[in-house]
This record gives C-alpha cells, sequence and structure tokens, in this order.
C-alpha cells in the first residue's frame, strides 16, 4: 500500500507553492498518496497549524507521514527537523508546530535534516524551504529511508507556550484560540478539566457581549440564531450560535477571554474549615 | 480499479474538519480514490449544496459514492440516510440535499444509518456526524458493503422545496438559485421550459438594475462590460456580464427575482376564442 | 505508473466547475492522477495564469499532463490547443497560457483541437470548453493517445505580451506582476539581468510608499514588520516584509512601478567617451 502524506501549509492555494512541493515530491516518491488538511493557516500563524494539525492527526491510519510548513523564520538559524512521535512522522521547521501534538512528550525519535543529499538541491532557496527540503525530505521517508539515514539525532524540540486555562475554587479563565469555518469559538479549556472543576454545580459564562448558561450537547438544542455552549468535536469548551456564526454575534476574536463561573461552592471537596 | 469517492461539503479548507473525514474514510478503505466536489458551500445552506451536487454528479463515472455533508441540524433527529440512485451512491443527512439530483424520483435503494458497528466510533460526537457517521459509512460502502448491510431500509427522503419558476403567456418569472465565482447568477428557468413557452418570439428580461433582450449563445457574442442572457453550461437561464461580474455589476444576489417578457402573441397556440 | 495530469483554472472551487472536469477526466482515463496548481487564479487574467504555472511547471516530473483553463474567450474564435515542451503536456485555449513557460521557443509538437471525437460530446457547450474539449482531450493524453491524434498540427501559438523592465546605466524600472498569498510583490525583473546592470554597485529602489536599499537573502534579515527587497523563491525581485503584508503596508498593488536607481557608476563598463 502506497504511504500516505499530508501537507499542512499557510501558503494559500492562489500561489504555485504547493503545487511545487507536490510536484517535488512526486519526482522523489511517485507513488505517495498525497492529502491536504490545511494550505488556510492564517500566515506565519505556528499556534493555528499547532492545533489544526492536532485536530487532524488522530484520525490518519498508521504510518502516515505529516509534512508541516509555516515557518515565518525560513533562513534563519531555527531548525529544520523531522521526527516520529507513536506511529505517524512529522517533517517541518523546529518552531513549536508539533508542541500540541507531542503533549509535552518527547518525540520517540528526532533528527536535524543537516543532510543535502536528502535536499532538492545542495543550495536551497533562502524563503522556500518547504519546496527545497522539508517536501524532498518528507518525500524520502515515503520512499522508505530512516529517520537516522535522512538526518543527525537532537535530543529536544522547541516547545511552543500553549497557555493554560487559569483556575480556582469559582470558576475558570481561559481565552478563543481558534475561530473555525463556521464562526464557532474553540478556547483553551479541555472538557475533562472543565468537569472536574465544575462538580456539576450550575455556571455563568461570560464572553464577548454574551452570558451564557449550561453546557449543550449539540447546535439544535436551543433555537436557532440563539448561542450556546458545548464541547465541541475538539473536546475543548466551545461557543457557538445554532445556524449562525458566534463570532460576528457576539465579537469574539481569537484572544478573546472567557470567564466561567461556578455559582454554588463544590459539592466533592471536604470542608476543611 | 479503485472505487471514487466525492466529497461535498460547507466545512471550508481552513480547519481540520475535512482532513478528519479523510483521515477516517482512509483508515477504513486505504485504496478509495478521494475527489473533493467543494468544500466552500455557504455554510449551512443545503440548497446551495444540492444545486452544487446536482452539476457535478453527472460527469463522474458509475459506482462513484458521493459524501455530502451540509448538516446544520446535526445532533437532533434528522435521519442519517444512505442511498443508490442510478449507478451513484449517496451518504449524508435526510435534509433535501438529494432532492435536485433525485428530481422528484424515489431512490432505487435507501437506507437508515442506524447500525454503530459502520461508524467510528460507537458513540459519535453530536456536532460532527460527517467524521464519525457519514464518512466511515461512506468508507464501508467503498470497501464493498452493502446498502441494505450498513443500514435500515426505508421509504422515503425529505424533499426539499425547489422552486419552480411561474408562467403565462406573457412571460416567466423566476429567481436566482446560484451566485458562481465569476459572478454569473442562475437562475430556476430551465432551457427546455423557457424555449417551449418563448415560442421564438422576442422577449425583454428585467432583473436587477437590468433590462436584456434576447439569448446569447457565449460571453463573447457581447463587447468586454456588457451584460447579456444564456443558458450557461447547468442548461438554467443565467445573466453574465463578459468578463466582468454579473452579480456585482448588475446588483443582483440570491433570491433576486427575474422577470421574462414575451413582446408578441405566441404563435404555435391555437387561438381558441 | 500512471500518469500525473496538473490543473490550473480561474473557476474557485465554491461551483461544481472543477468537479464536472475532473469526473470527465477519470470518465475517459481512470487511473490518472490528479493534482490542483491552482483554482483561484483572478478571474479571466491569463497574465497571472501563466505567471502561476510557470513556478510549478519546473518541479512536476517528466511526462506530466498540464490541463489549464482560464478562458475567457470560450465560444469564440480562440483556438483550444494541445502542445509538447520539453517532457511536458499542455492543453488549453490559445490566449497566451503557454508564452512565459516557452519563453519564445517554439513548441515542440502543437495541435489544434479540432477533433470531437475526443470531446466529451460533438456539440460542447459553448461557455465551458474546460469539461467539454479541453479536459476529454487531456484525459485521452493521460490514456496514451499521441498528439498528432488527437488533434492537426499548428504552425505558432498566440504570444502573450510579458513586458520586461527598462533599463539604462542609471538604473531599472520594472512594476509588480503579481501579489502572492503572503502580500509579497513579484516584479518583471529576473535575477541575471538584475545583478549584470546592477555590477555590485549600492542602490536604491521607490515603489509604492516606501524607499529601500539593499537586497536580503531572506525575511528574518530584518525585524519584524520591517519591508526588504530579496529574489524569492521565483528568481524575480520581490518586496517582502518580514512577517507582514507587504502589499498592504506599502500599499503596492498588481501593476504598481517599481524604480531601482544605482548610486554610482558601473564598475564594469569600459568608459567609451
Amino acid at each position: 500500500m502506497p504511504r500516505l502524506l499530508t501537507l499542512t501549509t499557510d501558503f494559500g492555494l492562489r500561489d504555485a507553492y504547493v503545487a511545487a512541493m507536490k510536484g517535488t515530491i512526486l519526482s522523489i516518491a511517485p507513488d505517495v498518496r498525497l492529502i491536504d488538511i490545511s494550505h488556510e493557516i492564517t500566515p506565519h500563524d505556528v499556534m493555528e497549524a499547532a492545533f489544526v494539525l492536532s485536530q487532524a492527526v488522530p484520525y490518519f491510519p498508521v504510518d502516515t507521514i505529516h509534512l508541516v510548513v509555516v515557518d515565518p523564520g525560513v533562513g534563519t538559524r531555527r531548525r529544520p527537523v523531522a521526527l516520529r512521535h507513536g506511529n505517524h512522522w512529522f517533517v517541518g521547521p523546529d518552531n513549536g508546530l508539533f508542541s500540541l501534538l507531542l503533549n509535552d512528550e518527547l518525540p520517540a525519535e528526532l533528527v536535524l535534516l543537516d543532510r543535502p543529499a536528502f535536499w532538492r538541491v545542495p543550495a536551497p532557496s533562502e524563503t522556500f524551504h518547504g519546496r527545497d527540503v522539508f517536501a524532498p525530505v518528507a518525500a524520502h521517508l515515503a520512499a522508505g529511508h530512516a529517520l537516522n539515514a535522512i538526518g543527525t539525532p537532537l535530543e529536544a524540540l522547541r516547545s511552543l507556550h500553549w497557555a493554560l486555562p487559569i483556575d480556582d475554587d469559582q470558576g475558570i479563565r481561559g481565552w478563543i484560540v481558534h475561530i473555525d469555518h463556521f464562526g464557532n469559538c474553540i478556547t483553551n479549556i479541555p472538557r475533562p478539566v472543565f468537569e472536574r472543576l465544575r462538580d456539576e454545580r450550575p455556571l455563568k459564562c461570560y464572553v464577548g457581549n454574551a452570558i451564557l448558561e449550561g453546557i449543550h450537547t449539540t447546535y439544535g438544542t436551543v433555537e436557532k440564531g440563539e448561542p450556546l455552549l458545548l464541547f465541541g468535536s475538539s473536546n475543548f469548551l466551545e461557543i457557538a450560535v445554532h445556524a449562525g456564526n458566534a463570532s460576528d454575534l457576539l465579537d469574539i476574536r481569537k484572544g478573546t477571554p472567557i470567564n466561567v463561573v461556578f455559582l454554588d461552592e463544590p459539592k466533592h471537596v471536604p470542608n476543611l474549615s
């Protein structure tokens, strides 16, 4: 079975950049299967790329190779790397793109891409390592080369600061990390953290120009045009509007804070006073 | 030969949603060939999805499977279905998506997707049946499962009200059902209906801020920047501007009415008075 | 190994147009591999399509077929053609799309597409030759038909006026031919021409609302938000902003002039006076 190779970039779909990478890959590994994750990452937004990647990778079969090029530091001293995590392979710049996926674990294998024999040309463009370094390396992985053949082992990746929500007995403060195509607003509050802290109490949530109460299971549980809180398919707390755009309607942007306030005392915490 | 599987959604190309469906499909049916029809359907616009789908499906080979997820009612009681029409297979929510294609016919086969063994997980996300129900079912069809294996037979689909144009001896009243990427404005007036009613008479057409005369065969028959009426590749009456954007220039939107007035008496209708 | 077939159009990704072409191709050549170059060419912009195509084609393997449909003259007397240049095949309208790639050379082979047996239907839509003429012809090439089987030999293509920059001892005047997805502004000044004329002299560059000095190798050599001149991956002189959008920041659009002024006398030119 041919290897799967996914692509995630901030290159957009108007220019020839993505196609130049695909042509380069297919020149090296003619039977690899290419699947686009996204080329519409906000330009230079490493955090957004890390989030989108973390939402797609778990659904791909083992042995998939993921090429990720959101690379504002191209041509500077940021390191080009390739790594294995579980049964997936990753190629891209060492700028934090892989932090969310790794979830503070070390990669099972990690190499610095320092061997021009695996690049498209020995002297790559200083502005387009996607085409000249990362794509050919990903293709050589797909063609069966081992990680330790294409680069030199490294100890650790740079990590990206993915700020965690702040909490106390009274509530949780987080913020919006992603606005999706529908205008759904995804927070940095994961479901397990939320449920442990909430402890079955009623709540009020303050975000943008809205005050929301209760957690819903899906959009259609409120009237069309009404906002709601739910855990979306990402398993992070999300603000949505049934058949509408929450970001526009509630004036919520990436970075907007969210305050969840629990209305009673916690039930299961022993009272120590 | 591997099966073809097309995808039509309103998910956009920025997020991981489409990729999560593709990864899910390829985990079940590794050699299926994936072709995107569109992921840029206006969010929640079932009518637009039905139109785009009806314009693409006739050009695909027999045995193609079409996965269609424009699903504003996800998580509510709208039914998940799969069906066969002619030699094509379809999977998606029962909300009218397939009405235009079926053209008031009943599907040759139709099943309710009520068997969790064919889903990604027994308890699917309540907000993303595309990934957890529809994609895996489409993949199982591609892998050779029969419709009556993956679901329970149903009698009929919900139908979508696709309003027909209104006509009398003097003319036709319709409206704009789709604005395409070029700004061409496509009406709900099909060529055969139009030609029968027109009966070779001269006409005037009132739409947006324009009054148009005559039917052209292609854009280049008028000067650049000039508007025209023609039957486009969809075989519906269309308003276009040569090398320009008719929607912007003539202030025409989805839903804008169009009035076609025939200037003489019909020639071939016997005068009964 | 199945043939590669790339697609470049101005159709956008919202409508069914691209999918109708792909379905048509796969009905004729079921095992061809389809790769999108771009469907986001500005509508009717033959020059932009020629540029994007020229930036992608060199990275594809030999024997790739390139289907290119940016066709404002569809249905008029512009000629439908197919051609070979080096080891690549091309199919599209004869409106200048292939000029930049050919770089004033004649195609190795060139035919007029005048044989309805290789079209989808004998009487193609007058508005969608992409689906009815070009896509099926490209598919028949992929299926192994020779150029001289599918059309009648032609002598020459129409050429597109790709204006060259103007230069004298004191400097170079060019203009912006493309704004990419990042807002990088690409000029019509090729690196070899620039370096021969510059002759190692210092320079000032006037473009939009900026005055720039010096040529950089990559974005990260200036502070974030600062503009710079460099030769990008296209090998044309380019104006960029580190981690920003040069088009927006410097008010540069397609067609904006650029003046490069050399500050000293040339060093290597013999003084003939």
